[in-house]
């Protein structure tokens, strides 16, 4: 059998291959929004076997063994990591047009210089031969991101937090920027039942008082001063849909204080109390030139029996949505007059919502800001190989693809970036398809700047890394 | 001119057309949902010409006469059989890009042998050819079935059927199994005139007693018990949308005590019967390993004029939906939470649902079961050649392609067994241009379980035929 | 570099070449629906620059503009032409994938000659080219329209106008039919401001009497009378979605009177009022022969800060819906009950719609008239060889291709017939992809019927020019 993945992955054009080669495989990763575990980086974890790494947080692949029958056992469950290794290469032949197909092989490929497809046949000298190499130099937490030519990466983290290992990170002279990212998630969920809790938990952090709406926000304001100097450059939302009710002052300070009391807020008091802080947030971050990104249309814990045994983020979270883009409108209009309307990129789990996302993001520009607003990459159950196509698609029919900040990883896994790289084949397939169909000139200058504009540059220029 | 449709038909690549050859073309048929008749099965019906067996009951090729401005005289009307087949063959050559061209010379090709284009000039030569073919052996209902290499059929009836035919047809030594399959769309239909009416014949047919609603589902068991024992091994029903709004036993009963009496039910009413309705009926499919099929997203008999001159199922039903996947990701959970969710395939008529519905399919696995639940094939208007495709590629990216039950005819038409066909055309043509393009390996053993298991094993397996 | 555009750009096949060549190219236009202004073609409009012939009024050009952070000032500000030209020759190389850059250059090809790639590099050759050629006899309005080979265009007016310009081009004698289009959007904004203005300024070009609904029915049905005599033969309605909310004479009058004294409308009243007036519309075009278009899906004017500078239509306008085809199945339906269904031309901004529209579409045939109510060209934002496709494949699935009317510029601009030749590289490269992959014979014959009349002569039988 050929080698898989075979040189020129993902690449079908004369085109398309020069452009990979001489522009991106070897261009550095800004990683704008990843989740990693900043404790993690901080203690540069080693993994003892492919199954740690590799299986173990991933719910993508775990979606896909239990969609074959396998027992929850061999999926989270107490099985050794050799059974649970074999059960996944059993599971893989089926998966063809799977991205996590093509996400695997890439990280065995890339990582573990293997290129024979996995399978029960090579399941386990695939196995010996990944975690011997687990246990050599290199294969760390650090070094894994080191030899995956990351120059910055953004964590996910709550105003809560300490930032302790950001700190630890930075001083230890990490080469990499190992950056804080702003997630006030928990301080929008005021519908939720562990809300006061929270905002307890704020306040020891930060000590003042949060007894007022007012008080919450000058609150927020001093953790983003935290954040900010420990490097933060971004926020991020993430929300079953954009909320816009506005609501006056004193509307928005009974309706938080009801709930500090532990007592349920209707959906509009929940949806106005998110318009007021999420607008306070949005002007924040205009005023620190923070960039502020919004994760839309998700559906969360669908599947009661599994989230009861093993809690959230597990694999049982769906496509909601469409996006209320009239409502997204009317929110970053408002911003918008104010003058205070920060950089935004919009992403939506509704792959309907492509098109109506960069048309609103082009009614919202910023002069001497390229694409000031914008539809971040294909997001979670769009990241396929045909997803990214259709975001880049319509991001170049509706804006300006040249302006595009490009991937993020999004992932819990060391390894994960390899999908900078399957999106670097994906947009120089895309491109270099243009070129080699005469849509676009032979103009190699200019293609260099929209492929290195899009895999860093535009990035680090857009984010101010 | 060339053959047409040629050898390698919509077959485009070496590996598309070696898939074909050696794993799909002479593959058995389970179809597991079509709408044949089973007392034309039983009578082993005769056609006198092509008109009668092609024209005479698709509302497919009326839709496109129709939009032709063709007369309904031509269409459903009295004129001469051998004048309705000209009308239909003066449209064909406009309809480039629509699959009824496909499908009829699809058809002419594998039952009369004809790849020559159906047109005005050819019209009366195929017209004669047809129809002496027609008197010969192998061309009666039974005849068909056979030489389309069907292994086993489900037809679609209602709870009140006495399925005589199907006990007849088994009792006949045909070696098709030809199974009843349960759609009770009329006992679910509470909001419709003809409501106590249905459910008098309900009575008739069981004898006992459903003047509550208790006593209703009693009956309904006891009719499942039937369809059993024919055979039965899953259900089918045709929805707008998905119910969701639980109501008491009280309640529910109430409701359907109203109806029984004739008096109006509002919408809210409706939904809360068919909420605790499909809810009992799912219990029991999972009880009895049946299979439970939901096709949503269907708005019918749009206009007035037409269904008042040709009622119902004459081509005047369009898209509805998309589907309310909040309500379908409720009312799976509900039935989970209990351990008492029955195998689900999914359809919408709406094919912006296809992402959504094939991510929440894979949040209800079960174990020991291949894709528990999963989107069915294309469905009426999306059962194109690119709606197949787009089908194959949301479940092969959210799910498992590998688990895929794969194709059924859904027709009247004993013709139309010619889809599978193309449908495996197209499958070996997706799969196949993956190989090709190196995005999965050639590895044959794989690829060859992948295509025999869409094309019959994967259902035979499923549903347990 | 190769010349760009090259001969058999967007011609990807042999068959697509052929096609183009044979039937395409050189076929008349026929621009049923554009924005073109009547008094600019009676006073046969000069250009001084090619900034004010190509970018003056080109809103789709601005966005871009302004998506790459250019200032307003080189956008529909102050500045020089020369330096607002070198402002879009900059920002173009990053255009890769867009329509805009496709529109550009073949504008720039067939007008001017240029076939090499408008960049920084070569703005100012090209300014200086294309200003001298603006000089020479054939680049006034009129000889622009004669030049692209226009036999008819339909400017968009409002019942108010006096079509003065309309007379006077006919009178003229110039060769192109310019006729008037019937677009009443301001007679059914009766939720705007300036409705009770409005309807005063209609009384004044009519003379009448408008203090009811039957007087302002009575009113409008002069007004297309008069439409009618200068030629028209098709209505074009603007609005978010389709009204369907039916009221009786009374309540519409009520509501009628109510915004003529300056009192504010619900949204359901207005509803009603659309619904009233849109069908008193519809079926005066029935008994008229003229047919009704319907642009729907669109949301305008959502950045307040550009509205408040530079007023409406300037590309802030954003994609609504879905269009309820709920309402507008019941709406044709109503309609066509009484046999007062005009032919109907759909369009919605929404890219999601397409299937459900061109199913739609199906159910309200006419006895021969060719697909009477029809989906149609891909509209503004879809405007893309992509969204083009996209709509070519949904009205071939669910329509029938051959009966398509095809496309029309939708335009202000002098230079935009390109988009005729645009569409046709598409359509033959669309229909010749078929043939080239075996999916439809090489009937030449029919393809040039096929090809001929997507072009131009479905669109001048189906209007009646």
């Amino acid at each position: 059998m050929k080698p898989f993945p075979a040189p020129g992955f993902m690449l079908h054009s004369e085109a398309a291959r020069a452009l990979y080669e001489n522009c991106a495989k070897d261009a550095p990763i800004y990683d704008f929004h990843c989740h990693l575990s900043p404790r993690e980086i901080e203690e540069d974890r080693r993994f003892t076997s492919i199954t740690e790494v590799w299986l173990g947080g991933d719910h993508y692949k775990w979606r896909l063994l239990r969609a074959c029958g396998v027992p929850e056992r061999l999926v989270t469950g107490g099985a050794p990591d050799r059974e649970k290794f074999l059960a996944w290469a059993e599971v893989m032949p089926r998966l063809i047009g799977s991205p996590l197909y093509h996400w695997s092989h890439l990280e065995l490929y890339r990582y573990f210089g293997i290129d024979t497809p996995l399978s029960p046949a090579t399941a386990g000298m695939i196995y010996d031969h990944c975690n011997a190499m687990l246990q050599t130099k290199g294969f760390s937490a650090r070094g894994l991101i080191e030899r995956s030519n990351v120059a910055a990466l953004c964590t996910t983290d709550d105003p809560a937090d300490d930032l302790k290992s950001h700190q630890a990170i930075a001083a230890s002279g990490f080469p990499v920027s190992v950056l804080p990212a702003w997630r006030p998630d928990n301080a929008l969920s005021i519908e939720k039942a562990g809300f006061p809790q929270y905002i307890a938990r704020l306040r020891a952090a930060d000590g003042g008082d949060a007894s007022g709406f007012g008080g919450l926000c000058a609150l927020l304001a001093r953790r983003m001063d935290r954040f900010g100097a420990a490097g933060c450059l971004l926020s991020d939302h993430g929300m079953a849909d954009i909320p816009f009710r506005p609501v006056t002052e004193k509307e928005v300070d009974a309706i938080y204080r009801k709930a500090l009391r532990g007592e349920p807020v209707s959906e509009a008091e929940a949806e106005g109390y998110q318009t007021a802080l999420l607008s306070f947030l949005a002007k924040e971050y205009a005023g620190r030139g923070w960039a502020m990104q919004l994760h839309l249309g998700v559906t969360r814990n669908r599947n009661t029996r599994a989230f009861q045994a093993l809690g959230p983020d597990t694999g049982f979270d769906g496509i909601g949505g469409p996006v209320s883009t009239g409502k997204l409108y009317s929110f970053l209009d408002m911003l918008d007059a104010e003058g205070a309307l920060p950089k935004t990129v919009l992403y939506s789990l509704n792959p309907n919502d492509n098109a109506a996302l960069d048309v609103l993001a082009a009614a919202f520009p910023g002069e001497g800001v390229r694409s000031k607003v914008q539809h971040g990459a294909a997001w979670w159950f769009n990241d396929t190989a045909r997803g990214m196509r259709e975001q880049l698609q319509s991001c170049a029919e509706q804006g300006v693809l040249g302006n595009f900040i490009g991937m993020l990883t999004d992932s819990r896994s060391f390894l994960s970036y390899a999908r900078h790289d399957y999106f670097r084949r994906v947009l120089c397939d895309f491109t270099g398809g243009m070129v080699q169909r005469g849509e676009y000139p032979e103009d190699w200058e200019s293609l260099k700047t929209i492929i290195e504009g899009v895999c860093w540059k535009n990035a680090k220029e857009y984010f101010g890394f």
